[in-house]
């Protein structure tokens, strides 16, 4: 299947599930919703929700019903952003082309929307997954997978960081949030042993090579292209591969991990868009 | 059952399982375990795990399975605060006569301190819980629970506000997670039709009591007594019960809710407990 025609189909699919799970920005408090609404529809690549439907798909799994457990991944993926973009985190004005939550509905505003939307994620998991799949989620954005690799983060700005750190920072900051949707969307389809254990190294390799890339872009993109302020991790001297290994070990080691990545598949049937998904990480320009 | 003989044993149980459940302040992202852990036990009532504990062990609930969920009720109320004491919120130096979490940690480490004790909650509602009390507990924290009233209250600051609204903040910022504690127990216990509507009506008596009793307080307690700085939410000219209907009636009223919900037990057995907590509230001086 052309990846281009699947992205758009499951972008149009995932934005109609999050606009209906999403509280009307009439409601009261509006400016809470509103707030919400703002940073959930600023242009996400819904590359999180996408993963988890795809790995569902991968298994076996049809239907709609992945949809709250997808949603609930890009909801989680909005509220860590808006909080990493806070004047006491990473301190943006811009994301996505566009005014940070923050400079649009104000600092306290902005701290209640993303952990409202932390809640409305365990809400839609509780409704529409499973215990096990809310143990992963929960599980993959603790101290031991994503909020872990930010304090961390937050820690090594300015300090001089070896390999072991970065590693650290990076493959619970981003990678492990992203094995969970891999994991999520396997475990809601009843993913055999054989599928689970393949899809998680696909998973682990693939939020890696994720996170790599990302700081490569930080550094060579153009701010057109990335929509939010460039070489601001330089800027900062935050722990990244570039700063510690240099750019263009840098790339060579995501498309490393992205090759694994594929391989760990290739006892799999209908592995065709995570195999190009994979791909599509090592070349994109944002 | 002497009341204060059971708060006693009851919160050595949960600091117990808290500091079992916490990840140690070893492990590495250490600051960010040391802030967690530096919130949580920080002198804290345990109320609203004694009050899950209490409704499950009122529809018959025996033994030590509740104690995930209980915790998990505890680490959500800790969040909360850490996030209301940010100076983008509430910007309160003292809690419970110690310095707030951002004046030790500092502001970004405290958002995420917060964030990942309310990450480590679902897990413990995961792995001890059920789907319904899960959604139970994610629908009171979020936009239509504690997280909206708290926008509602941010957004009040300073204008001038009517009873309706100061209901409206006050059922969602503080009797909503009340509520889902009393409720949490009974769902976990596999209460009656029966005792459930009476148990939800008994804590959102409780929950609004609470509340109004804790803004009289502010008002008139001592600094010492209260372990924070005092008269905070008249400076700030917060929707309170007493600003709006003033300290006298807001007390009258208070105990009207304590009557009432006593009431709504009259027709349960082993009520005992609940009815001393709901006096105990009322008659506390901090």
């Amino acid at each position: 299947m052309n990846l281009e025609k699947y992205l758009k189909r499951k972008r149009l699919i995932i934005d109609r599930a999050l606009d209906h799970f999403l509280p009307s920005d009439e409601e009261l408090p509006r400016n809470l919703h509103r707030a919400m609404r703002y940073s959930v529809f600023a242009g996400g690549k819904r590359l999180r929700p996408i993963l988890a439907i795809a790995s569902y798909e991968l298994v076996g799994g049809r239907g709609r019903g992945i949809l709250p457990v997808a949603c609930a991944l890009e909801l989680i993926h909005t509220y860590s952003l808006i909080h990493d973009d806070l004047p006491c985190m990473d301190d943006d004005d811009l994301r996505r082309g566009k005014p940070t939550c923050h400079r649009v509905f104000g600092y306290g505003m902005a701290v209640l929307a993303g952990d409202a939307l932390h809640a409305l994620a365990f809400k839609l998991l509780a409704k529409g997954g499973s215990r096990k799949v809310i143990e992963e989620v929960a599980n993959s954005i603790g101290t031991r997978g994503m909020v872990g690799g930010q304090a961390a983060d937050l820690e090594a700005e300015g300090k001089k960081v070896g390999l072991k750190q970065v590693n650290f920072i990076h493959t619970h900051k981003t990678a492990a949030l992203l094995r969970a949707c891999i994991r999520a969307g396997a475990i809601f389809g009843n993913a055999s042993a054989k599928e689970l254990k393949a899809l998680t190294s696909y998973g682990e390799k693939f939020g890696l090579a994720f996170q790599i890339m990302d700081d490569v872009l930080d550094l060579e993109g153009t701010e057109a292209e990335l929509g939010k302020k460039i070489g601001a991790d330089k800027y900062r001297e935050k722990a990244t591969y570039p700063r510690v290994i240099g750019a263009g070990n840098s790339k060579r080691k995501a498309k490393a991990l992205i090759l694994s990545a594929k391989r760990e598949l290739r006892n799999l049937e209908r592995k065709d868009i995570l195999e190009k998904l994979a791909d599509f990480i090592v070349d994109r320009s944002n």
